[in-house]
């Protein structure tokens, strides 16, 4: 246990912290009109499915409420070629929802793409960095 | 003019517009810590600075609060290098803010890493798209 009396340290604001290193993230967003069609939380939210099994547990491991996981992945069926999740009935589990192979596809090319742009551009990045006080 | 005597034609629900054409766009972000340090919307408003050549006109086409504006570019000009924005003292408009060479080189870099990774990922992209039902 901390000594009560003791003196604190300064507490920074939370404002302050330029002295951490600065990470670069890609988002990929399709749009169609003026909807989102595949972007960063639709694709978590694939990859939540593909790991549990369930699209209830996939949408409590984001924080989301079940209703909006159910729309968010029937909108994609819609748009997609192909449905990208399906129930699974009976089993051990008494049934759930898994990936289809277009599903699986939509996921690792998204993922893939964003490889691609960050190596791609992993110089300009470091020269953004630089720019940032962190070469 | 239309007639308005014409039977209109049935229209679609605002929900239903699979028949266009989806639009990729990459987004690049650089957080420090939990916060971020340039990301489109910082870009957006360097360039509107850039622009207009005042933080008030700057704001005001982006439908944001002066007050935001200026913290947006006070907290760039405190975790960049250098300031990457800058007051004009004087002059026929009784001064204005513009881009430092800093600022100006901060909005190019951020343009071309967006430029270099649609065109790197160019291919994977359309693949997702036809994924999306439009090769």
């Amino acid at each position: 246990m901390p000594d009560p009396a003791a003196p604190k340290a300064p507490e920074l604001p939370a404002t302050q912290a330029p002295e951490d290193a600065p990470v670069a993230r890609f988002r990929l967003r399709l749009t169609q009109g003026a909807r989102i069609a595949v972007g960063p939380g639709r694709i978590e939210l694939l990859e939540a499915v593909r790991e549990s099994g369930s699209i209830t547990a996939a949408a409590r491991s984001l924080g989301m409420s079940y209703r909006r996981a159910w729309m968010l992945l029937d909108d994609l069926n819609r748009r997609a070629r192909a449905p990208v999740v399906e129930s699974v009935h009976g089993g051990a589990q008494g049934g759930g929802s898994r990936l289809t192979d277009t599903g699986q596809e939509l996921v690792r090319l998204y993922r893939h793409i964003e490889q691609t742009a960050a190596r791609a551009c992993g110089e300009d990045i470091e020269a953004l960095k630089a720019l940032l006080g962190h070469p």
